[in-house]
């Protein structure tokens, strides 16, 4: 199997996955959802988008939502690098290489670079954005999970290793990979910053946009936003959790935004950045995925958004162990006066 | 619909749930689980027989596990009365209802009066039993949930009026009930002490044990049960949860013992004990019964241990929202490709 | 030693703490304070006059502040009766001891019996209140820590054995006692409802009110309103913790309102009913009084607030362990360059 | 005031604060210490030294606790470096400067370097070390606070500019600092992993060791060690705390182990990795340094261990707020039975 190599002398520096931009077809539900559920700040507001950020992020934004009338999609992911200096090394780099990257002019935004990745996933790039005071300790004023700040992105592609190898070089390191059987990659956790995520893939029809995660503080607050959800009528949203990922090491609640767009609220993971961590590989079918929990329902694994522009090429479903499964697997056999012996 | 009335000068005083007694065909391996997911502490064990409390339990035991060979069940639900006084007035008061009651010789506990309920739910009542040390600030000792204290058994019966009306004639006052439509009493939750439970009935074929429900000190401990459970090699044993009730307001997590006897982790419950509250009226079909999270999957609503030498009366199984239904009904119904419009 | 016995037969059916009544210099002060930090949410509202209840309270309210002019007093504790009935038995029982009592009507209570303790601590008692819904699961409203509940007062008085055999005499039982020395009372936490306090009393000068203490769902909440006192200029409120007592097992914060009287913030404290419970007895400067956290500032031991009408008598002051005298002992002795041996 | 710039071109790449060696007169008391109530685990022992990681740490050590008769001190500090690479470049800085710097073998770990800092603070590089599996998912395994791993040192200097400016100068970026009056600089917050703090200075005589910081996934973790410390013998050991600070953002709690060195425990910090991050001015004496809790006390200002083979150099002491003035202060002044008006 060929896991692509990390080039430790990337072209240029990335530091972190840092925004997301989607639409959405009611954007004041979606507010509502955003800030009294997940508990983003609102950064700036107008009658078409709305700029969120988490209540640590002193970036303006980590979210957009830009209204629309069409189908609900991700428009875009956006990723900083460190220095001003490293824009004009990446847009040399995808010249190079024959990737079309221009730079384009975004509110609240120095210099941004946009580009699309293998698969056509579009992408943007930059050093600065506006700043904004973080509001982590104003506890006065936080709701729902409060959250910290945006963590990383999925992605579905069909292939796994070639969409992987895009990030690799330019010096995404892998933490986490997954293999059916021996030799067939079919998902890869890739990061730059120092946790085992910025940007993760797995093998589906794609590409499409299967969520981004936010960190919330501890678990008394992502269960303070079960509570909110379910006063607030958005327990429905609640798609799969909460529960424990094995390999991510950390409580996750997965939910659906009111246009459909999955989001994941988790805990801080682990700190991970030095030279010998290596790379791990996890066989799937060879255990269970989760430390606790159920497996995640069927929607989980085929729902996912468009992104925008991006052409969708068709890939194996594979045969996952849905949540229905698992419980048609363990239900009653029996006539019902009888307990499960 | 007849709601039965509570007795307000009830022939003895009993006190609260008390303590319960299961089999077991593999004592070690549910000792495993109740004192490393559970947190439960050993009292004492035999070959044959271990007793469990809690960790702020000052009463030997709250929990009997007995080994048997047979298929396993619930052989006995405990209530405290107050005074040995009440177990004369108890017997008196069974002897001229013409109802069996006999006094037994039960280990750790004093005088121990053994009588059946309406449908022959076999139970006992006493006023004292031997007492340990509380350890609940030991909390280098404590093991999973680490749970405080018994609070509440469940059961089900085929007519929760009549099985409702044995305890009401006792003092038990009714929190919560639930109908189907305006008249028919489905679901009964019966209280001594204050909080809103101690015995619960819902409609089913029955007599049938359904959970017996511990009070943790708080979420966190509700989650290290589930990791700890996850490493244990238990996370197949949780069936339900975590979620939040609507009515019972609280937290919970359902689990199966190994020998699929239920056992319900919860936070501590609303105080309810003034003269000023009133039943509440729960109508089952007009609205969640969760707070958030998902309907229990069907073995929770199908599957319960018989009780020891009761007889099983055929009750309609009703057609509940089972967690299968809720899935089927949100499950992805185009191509994969699209996601949820 | 002489712990005065607990009356088994009680007069009447006294059942729980219930409400106090403080006076304040400044109403809309104390309001932020305990609906910000404290997190009541206020039943009624006049000019002069605020009602609170805590949010899993169904009683109109546990707390009411007056508006005052004077030095801000304790007006009065309240406690719950069973019935109304039990009013007219309590009204004979302090008739034919020669207590003065007398019907009064106090908005949004039901029948209510004045009358003042062995040490003239203004007493009321009453079996109905008015009802509200209980708000504890609207999360999304909650405020500060929460409060679910009032849970118990605490007075200073100078004879502890006389004021305890007052309630000993109306059924309140004796959970923990310390003495000074094998002989002397100098402590006594006294219940009717199944936990270990309603009413404590500690000597010093008195009567005076030294605190009412309200119960959080968990720490999580405790830190909340910490957290959240320090944003809005009340950290300066906290008195003493976050710390966890040895003998009342649980988590506290003692704060001091604006108007100076105290409040403490407690977890939900152990389940104590049977009748095998025996009073527990703890030698003050034997140990520890604490798990864990220093001991409380002198404040805490002197300073408290009058009762409405009572007569202070004076006691003396002890030598207790003051946070003061614990940090004289610790600091460091030698010149700063070397750290402590 | 000259806070010292950043050099962004570093000479070499270090990447985060890694782990430290303090001598201990009891290693059996210290072991008890550091894995019962702060919950290291223990990677290595001998009758020697002993070495332990955090639960999330892959790396072998993160605290080396070495056998003395002596007075106890901190014998060195250590940092990661990216590569090897990065250890040859370092040693060539160092020499071209003028700075001893010698490589030499230290167990379990890769070529280690070892140099002094400005004020003699002696240091080690490394960019290897041996790797051992993660256990924070091991939740049956854990105790005390589990910690997760490491994250900063605090140092006392009596040149806060000159020994941060040894560290600007490898490209350790400043987030927080603060001053006495406009000019004075007195404190430091220096990183280079994403957060506010690999290395923190402040001014007083020295170099001494202030403290080393461990994160704890969430405060629940951090009064379960406060409650174990209790159950062990350990709450003495509690200097100060919980409280949570202003700068840093986080809760915390200051501890002294059995020997008297200084650890804290602090949950994760945000994050902090932008170019457009600014270093932060805070002025003492200005407000508050803490969101809540009380300042420290005086032994927290004034004790410290010594460095190996460090000079120490006085410096004033200034007059910090402590808590004994701070009680002071706030004591009551009138006589006990009037309460603080």
């Amino acid at each position: 199997m060929s896991l692509p190599p990390t080039n430790f002398k990337p072209p240029f520096n990335i530091t972190r996955a840092s925004h997301l931009a989607l639409t959405s077809r009611d954007l004041a539900k979606a507010r509502d959802f955003y800030t009294e559920v997940i508990g983003l700040k609102v950064s700036d507001e107008t009658a078409t988008t709305i700029h969120f950020r988490g209540v640590e992020e002193r970036a303006h934004h980590s979210l957009i939502l830009r209204r629309t009338k069409e189908e609900p999609v991700c428009e875009r992911v956006g990723f900083r690098v460190f220095e001003e200096d490293d824009l004009e090394k990446a847009k040399a780099h995808f010249d190079a290489k024959g990737i079309e990257a221009k730079f384009v002019n975004v509110p609240f935004q120095g210099h941004t670079l946009h580009v699309a990745d293998a698969f056509g996933i579009p992408l943007e790039f930059c050093a600065r954005m506006k700043t904004l005071p973080r509001v982590h300790t104003q506890t006065h004023e936080h709701k729902g999970a409060a959250v910290l700040r945006l963590d990383h992105f999925q992605a579905l592609v069909p292939d796994v290793g070639k969409a992987a190898s895009f990030y690799t070089d330019l010096g995404f390191r892998v933490s986490d990979y997954y293999t059916a059987g021996a030799e067939r990659l079919i998902g890869s956790f890739l990061y730059r910053k120092n946790n085992p995520h910025d940007l993760v893939f797995f093998e589906r029809t794609g590409p499409r946009f299967h969520h981004a995660a936010y960190v919330a503080q501890d678990a008394s607050r992502v269960i303070r936003a079960l509570e909110i959800a379910g006063n607030l009528g958005f327990s429905g949203s609640i798609e799969h959790g909460p529960g424990h990922h094995g390999h991510g090491h950390s409580f996750y609640v997965y939910w659906r935004d009111p246009d459909g767009h999955r989001i994941e609220l988790t805990l801080g993971a682990v700190q991970m950045m030095d030279i010998d961590e290596e790379p791990k590989r996890n066989e799937v079918g060879a255990g269970a995925v989760n430390l606790w929990g159920p497996p995640p329902p069927r929607s989980w694994f085929e729902e996912a958004s468009l992104f925008a522009g991006a052409k969708v090429i068709e890939a194996p479903a594979g045969d996952p162990l849905t949540l229905e499964k698992y419980l048609f697997a363990k239900a009653p056999k029996t006539e019902p006066v009888k307990r499960r012996a």
